[in-house]
C-alpha cells in the first residue's frame, strides 16, 4: 500500500483539475489507508494535497463529481484543528442539496429532475454527506441524502440482477433499442457497480446504527454483495462487463478493488459472514496484488469512461490506486 | 524515455520560474514524447505542469525565452476542451509580434532592432508561432515569424560553414577582435545550433506544405543537416565547440539531442535520405542512451550558458532531458 | 545526502504549512548541503520550495517558529538576483523584533515577556537574524538578537549541567513539582539541546569575528560541546532524554544530527580540537548513516513534541532529514 501511494504521488494525474472526482476517489483510498495503518506517509500526502488545493472544490454545485474531494478534507480536519478551511466544502454541500437548479424543475419524464442520474454518483456524494452528517451531528443531511439516493435507486437498480445500470441508456425498456451485451444479457459495468458498493460501505461506516433508513442500505449492500460473490471470475477479479465475462476476458482493478473493499468491510463489520466471504475476498486481494507492478504502480485499470471497455497491465489511473488502497485497508484487518 | 521523464519530474528545476525557457524546452520534449508514444504518463505531467503554472507565461513580452512555454500549452489544449486558458499565451504572442517596443526603433547599426538577436531564440519563438498559426488557421502569424526569422538569419547565419553564430560576438568582422577557437577557427556552439535545427523541425512540422516561404526553411534545414552529419564525432556525439572538437573532448547531450531529433525527423518526413542519415542517427542515439544513468537521469548536459563550455556525466538540466525526449520521439519511428 | 534529499522531496510533510518550522529546519539543512557540495540538486529543491511558497512566511509575527523558513530564502537570494522576494521576510523580522506585542508588557513573574521562552526557538530565530544582519551589513540586528538570546539563556540554561531545559516546566525550583527523569535526574531533551547547539553553529558562522558579544556565544558553544561529548552513548547516538539514557535506550536522529553538525562545524572552525572531538564525531556520523534506509529515508527521528519520547527505525520527519544534511555537510569537510 505504501508503494502504491508513493508511485501515485510521483505520478499526479487528473481529468480537469486536482480537485476532480478522480482525485476525490484516490484520496478517499488514502484516507482509509491512513485510518487502517496510522502510517503518517498517508496523512502527509493528504495534507499536502489539501494545502495545494487550498481546500477548494470545483464549482459545478449540482454535479456529484465535484463533491468527492470533500471526503478527504473532512478527514484531515479531524486530524488537526485550525488546519482545514471547510468553507468551500460547506458551501458546496449546501448548494448541492438545497439550491434551486434546473434539474429540480424538470418534467417528470426527463432526467433533469434526478440529481444523481448515473450510478457513479453514489460513490461521489453519499459518503461525503454521511461523513458531514456525522461531523455536524445532524441527521437531516442523511435524510436529504436518502431522498436523492432513492431516486437513483428507483431509476437504475435492477431488482432481478441486483446490480445497477450505469445510467438510463442501459435500463431495458423491452423494445429494440435495449442495449445488449454480446451474449445477449444486460450490460452492467464493473466499476459502475464498484462505485455503488464501495460507496455503500463508506456510507454505512458513518451512519448511526439506529438511523431510521439504515435497514435499506444494509439490505441493498447484502443483495449486491451476494450477487458479486456469485459472479467473481476464477482468477479472483471481476470482468468489466459483469454478466458478459467473455467480452473482456481479463480482470479489471478499479471495479474489483471497490468490490474487495466493500466485501472485506462487510465481514469486518459483521454484515457478511466471514466463513462465506473469506474465499472470495482472499482470491480477489491476491489477484489485485498481482496487478501491482514492482515499482508500486497499480495496473489493469480501465480508463475514464461510462461503460465497460478493456484495460491492460500498464493502464493506470489515480482512482484505480484509490480502489487498491481501499481494498487493502480492510483486507489487512481480516488477518 | 519514461524513466527520463520520471527522474526529471522528481527533480524540478528552473532558472527564474517554472514557466521559463528551460521548462519550455523540457515540456516541448514531453509533448513530442506523448505524441509519439501515446503513453499517458507524458500527458499527465503536461497537464499537472500547466495547471500548476495556471497557464501563465512570464511577462517579458519582447523576450523569446518567455514564449517557449506556450508550445506545450497549445498541445494540451488540443487534448481536452475547456481545460487550458490560452489567454495569457495569446496576449504574449500579440505583444511579442505587434507591440511597439524600443528594439523596433533602434538605430540600424545596433542590435536594438533585432527581436531574436541570439540563435537560441529560433527554438523559443518560431515553433510556438507555427503551432499557433496552425491553431488559428491564419498564416499571417507565419508571415510575421518569417520576417523576424530572416533578420536573425541574416545577422547570424554563416553561409560558408552552414552554422549559426550564437550572437554577434561570434560573427567575424575580419579584425583583431574576432573571437577564435583554440584551433583558430570560428566558434559555433553545439547547443546554439541545436536550438536552431531542432526549432526548424518543429516549425516545418506545423507549416503547411504549400506555405510560400517553406522552401527557405527546408533548404536551411538540409544545409545544416549535412553540415552536422559531416562533423559528428566518432563516438556519435557532437562537441560543445562544433569546429574545435579538441577544446572539449567529450560529447554533450543537449546539442546532440536536438540534432538527433532534427535529423530523425528529417528522415521520417522525407527531407533527408534514410540511407544517408541512418548511420549518423543510430550512432548518436546509442551515444545519448549511454548518457542516461540507470535511475533515468540524463547526464552530460552543458549548464545554462551562451557559449561552449564543458559538461560532466552528472551534469543535468531539464532542457537536456527535453532534448533527449525529442530525439527519442523521432528515433522510435525509424524502427 | 543526495538520497536523503530525494526521498524527502518525494515525501513532503508539514505540521501546519509548507512554510512552517519543520520545513524551515529541513531546508536549512538543504542550504548547508548545497554550500558544502555545490551539487545543484540541492539548489533546485530550494528554489522550487521558495517559488511554491511565493517566498511567504506564516504570519504569527511574535512566534520564532515562523521565522525559520527565512534562512533558506536569504540563501537563495544570494544565488541569483531578482529571484527572491524578501519583502515578507523583512516584514517578519521587523515585526518580530520591534512590534509592540502582549508578551513584551507581561508581568515580570510570567512568561509573557520572554520572546523565546522555549529552547527550540534558539534554532528558529537567531540564525536567521545573524544571516540577516550579515545581509544588511547592520550589526543592530545582532544586538537585538543578543538581547532576546540572553533572556532565554538566563531562563533555561543550567549552569551546572551545561544544557538547556526545554522550557520552564523542566527547570527545577527545589520543590515537589520538579519534574524528574526515572533515574531521578533533571530532564534535558536531546532535540531541544540540538536546536540550541546547531543554532549556535549557524549563528557563529555568520557573526563577525570581532562582534562585541561573540565571546559569549563561543563560550556557550564550547561548554555545551564538551558536555555532549561526555554523554554520547557507546553506539554513537544520543538518547532522547540526555541524562537518563535508560528511559529510551535507542539513539535518536534529529538531536544527534544537530549535535554532530555542531561538533564538526566546531572542529572545522577551530573552536574545538580535532584530536579531541574526531572520535565523537566519527562515531556519531557512522551511527547516523546506519539510521538511513536503502531508499534514502532517514529514520529513528522522534516525532513532533516538546519533551523526550521514543522513536523507531521507520519514524521520519523532514527536520530529521535536515539534521542529517547539516551533519553531513560539515563531516564531509573533515576528511
Amino acid at each position: 500500500m505504501v508503494k502504491a501511494l508513493e508511485w501515485q504521488e510521483q505520478h499526479p494525474i487528473f481529468a480537469i483539475s486536482p480537485t476532480d472526482w478522480t482525485n476525490g476517489a484516490y484520496y478517499t483510498g488514502v484516507v482509509r489507508a491512513h485510518q487502517a495503518t496510522k502510517n503518517q506517509i498517508f496523512l502527509a500526502a493528504l495534507k499536502t494535497m489539501g494545502y495545494n488545493n487550498q481546500w477548494e472544490t470545483l464549482k459545478r454545485y449540482h454535479h456529484a463529481d465535484d463533491i468527492a474531494i470533500v471526503y478527504p478534507y473532512l478527514y484531515i480536519d479531524g486530524t488537526r484543528k485550525d488546519l482545514v478551511n471547510l468553507e468551500p466544502s460547506t458551501t458546496f454541500i449546501d448548494k448541492h442539496l438545497f439550491e434551486p437548479n434546473p434539474w429540480r424543475q424538470g418534467p417528470k419524464d426527463s432526467l433533469t429532475h434526478i440529481l444523481w442520474w448515473w450510478c457513479d454518483a453514489l460513490f461521489m456524494a453519499p459518503p461525503v454527506l454521511a461523513s458531514y452528517s456525522k461531523y455536524k451531528n445532524d441527521s437531516s443531511f442523511l435524510d436529504e441524502m436518502h431522498k436523492y439516493y432513492m431516486e437513483t435507486y428507483n431509476l437504475l437498480y435492477d431488482q432481478e440482477e441486483h446490480l445497477f445500470a450505469r445510467d438510463l441508456r442501459f435500463v431495458w425498456k423491452g423494445d429494440k433499442n435495449d442495449k445488449k451485451a454480446e451474449n445477449g444479457r444486460k450490460i452492467f459495468w464493473s466499476r459502475g457497480n464498484g462505485w455503488v458498493l464501495g460507496g455503500l460501505a463508506l456510507v454505512l461506516d458513518d451512519m448511526p446504527k439506529d438511523y431510521k433508513h439504515r435497514a435499506f442500505y444494509e439490505n441493498l449492500f447484502k443483495e449486491m454483495a451476494f450477487k458479486l460473490k456469485s459472479i467473481q471470475s476464477e482468477d479472483g477479479l471481476w470482468r468489466t462487463s459483469l454478466l458478459d465475462p467473455d467480452s473482456y476476458t481479463h480482470g479489471e482493478t478499479s471495479g474489483s478493488g471497490f468490490f474487495t473493499f466493500a466485501l472485506a468491510w462487510g465481514v469486518n463489520n459483521k454484515l457478511l459472514s466471514k466463513q462465506e466471504f473469506m474465499p472470495t475476498i482472499q482470491k480477489a486481494w491476491e489477484a489485485l496484488e498481482d496487478c501491482q507492478q514492482e515499482n508500486g504502480m497499480v495496473g489493469w485499470v480501465q480508463n475514464i469512461g461510462d461503460a465497460p471497455t478493456g484495460a491492460g497491465a500498464k493502464s493506470w489511473q489515480n482512482y484505480g490506486t484509490g480502489a487498491f488502497l481501499l481494498a487493502g485497508s480492510e483486507v489487512m484487518k481480516l488477518e
